[in-house]
């Protein structure tokens, strides 16, 4: 086979960035271990950028997120017992608060993806990548994990496999950062009515809850567990009686239960590979950077990546000249480290962490009791969440 | 002796107290530890909230400082050889920066009382409190340490006798917050000129250093040392090295050296005291709470403790009310552990920490890189620095 753009993984990384590049006219072909089934139906992240919710519709694929999306003008933040607003659209002059999960957009992405002609080949194995220091790359990967051994010869490869993906591993001489936190969130989803107007993020000495939600009849409910605690310890009874527990109020605030449909726990990792980029190999999104997910910056964060590879790739076929290309990692890390950085400040605020001294414990209920009193924290707060200007 | 409020500490707290009582026909009666020559003549923090210059101003005090402070719209942060202006003023509503040394104000402060009539009593030794849960509590002491003990009686014992004072552990049931920093400073008094318009704090991989002034020929300046480190391992020739090497920038910044003829190297402390009061006992400032020094708020914490004091009593004396003398700790410690955290945050901001990862180094540099590009963030840095409003 033979593309301009051979993309290695079919999640917001690869297929937005396949999607940009057809709309500039350059080919791509994207190849990923899973299949169509398990990428439609693995549940996410959930919120969206004021930038990336703009882009999504301007080019085309954001049609069912503003039919079935979720918008709000702000979150709750909540400790002590009381919830205090973030009135997010009115400190960032209207930007709001989209919900909409990610497998929602990945299945918008495929869609048009398969709808204007182009190619994605799920369910391969074996990758690997070779020849990236010249100009005639190739990958090669095995169709349904058992077939034969089959290449894809391309003008450049885009490495957007995620955390556990083969592509980073080619950048030589590349520096890793690493933090891993000492608790992990519980998620389920559960069939129950919406219980609070926005997303509540909660501090509570039993441990932090996040209240989000899907639809009006489905909600997406998290708790801080331990990293290495097992799902078999989490009885559905257990997680509604410590939920109950976090999220309670002063001025009676109700949690409805439903049944239980999905649980899964997530360990929280801070992680950055620099540089993001080696000959004709570019890694883009979780491959060359992960967040704990308080922030809701992960899959944002991967369509600030792919956008500016399109960028540069568009710059290089249209003109010949490699500067943007050239500048991609430099001109990601940018706003990759702004985003860890927020990342690192709303997880270590919110989550009270087993290691901490009183003292510290302390400091994080004045943090936010200044978060939601000054107009200049709150600001940042919301500046932040929904994303930084793409140029900042 | 016979008086309304005994005040132990000739300090920051102690003498406005005194003085802010004497201007509602309150009297006092100061005792304090060292000689009137070791106050008026210990270097300690320089640089005054907004409402602290205010205040001092309009209770006559304000003379002097007026005349000989220094007065900035701003302050820089350098870092990656960089510097990057923060407009206080400008993001402030034109509170500014006056920087004018602690120990000029408690210059002041003794000689308005003195000139009032005020008693002072300098250099006692072996102080202790009695009946502090009667209506008639008791100071006894030591004149100059080695001679007859004396007696105190009064209605209220203000304990503003610092860190290591004994007022604090006669509040039973007390709760202490503790944090020791892996890093102090290394502060100098050099005989030189002006090197920076305004204050300049920096962060450099060889370790923090601030640039102040004290008048147009003196400067102070700061090195971060190991806090265990001791002066003699610092020759003038080393400590001017190290100053040059870590406020260098990449267009060609010059510090001027001078004679030095003043070093000390200070531990950093985040300490807070909870409650701030027993019976007839409250204690303010230092006794109370400490801070690190990067966020310039020590002085000024004790001023707000004490005009809060001042006005519980006031209001004691005029009404027989005792509502805001019962509320004087949790009216305080708002205002605490905001300048708690506030420190807190300038100093793990500001100063590389031997023990932190390359994670963590990282996310110091992009906070860094965020405050000085989004307004939002400096104003919020802006705000605090200057001093949130009294009744925040």
């Amino acid at each position: 086979m033979r593309t301009q753009v051979g993309i290695i993984g079919a999640g917001p990384a690869g297929l937005l960035l396949s999607h940009l590049l057809h709309l500039e006219g350059i080919e791509s072909i994207v190849i990923e271990r899973k299949t169509r089934e398990e990428i439609e139906g693995t549940i996410k992240a959930g919120v969206l950028e004021q930038w990336v919710v703009d882009l999504l519709r301007e080019t085309g694929v954001g049609e069912r997120m503003m039919r079935e999306g979720t918008f709000h003008g702000g979150i709750e933040l909540r400790f002590n017992r009381k919830g205090h607003r973030i009135p997010i659209e009115e400190l960032t002059d209207g930007k709001r608060v989209t919900i909409y999960a990610q497998h929602e957009v990945l299945k918008d992405l495929i869609a048009a993806r398969l709808q204007a002609g182009g190619h994605i080949i799920f369910n391969v194995g074996d990758v690997t990548l070779h020849n990236i220091d010249t100009s005639a790359p190739k990958i090669r990967f095995r169709q349904d994990k058992i077939g034969e051994f089959q290449e894809i010869s391309c003008d450049f490869i885009a490495g957007c496999d995620g955390y556990h993906g083969p592509s980073r591993s080619y950048i030589p001489n590349r520096k890793e950062y690493l933090k891993m936190y000492p608790f992990g969130w519980l998620g389920i989803l559960t069939e129950a009515p919406v219980s609070a107007p926005e997303l509540v993020y909660t501090h509570h000495e039993r441990g932090f809850a996040l209240l989000s939600t899907r639809t009006p009849w489905i909600q997406r409910y998290y708790i801080q567990v331990d990293p290495n605690d097992n799902l078999s310890n989490w009885s559905d009874d257990r997680i509604w009686t410590e939920l109950h527990a976090r999220v309670e109020t002063t001025d009676g605030f109700q949690l409805t239960d439903g049944p239980i449909f999905q649980k899964n726990i997530v360990a929280m990792r801070s992680f950055v590979c620099e540089t993001m980029q080696y000959g004709r190999l570019f890694i883009a999104g979780d491959a060359a950077h992960t967040v704990p997910p308080t922030g809701a910056k992960g899959l944002n964060l991967a369509a600030a990546d792919v956008l500016k590879l399109s960028q540069g790739l568009v710059q290089y076929y249209e003109t010949g000249k490699t500067d943007r290309l050239n500048g991609y990692s430099e001109a990601c890390l940018r706003r990759v480290w702004r985003a860890e950085h927020f990342s690192w400040f709303m997880t270590t605020m919110l989550h009270p962490d087993p290691t901490q001294s009183q003292l510290e414990k302390k400091l994080q209920l004045a943090q936010l009791e200044y978060t939601v009193s000054s107009r200049a924290a709150a600001t940042s707060l919301a500046e932040n969440y929904v994303g930084m200007p793409i140029d900042w």
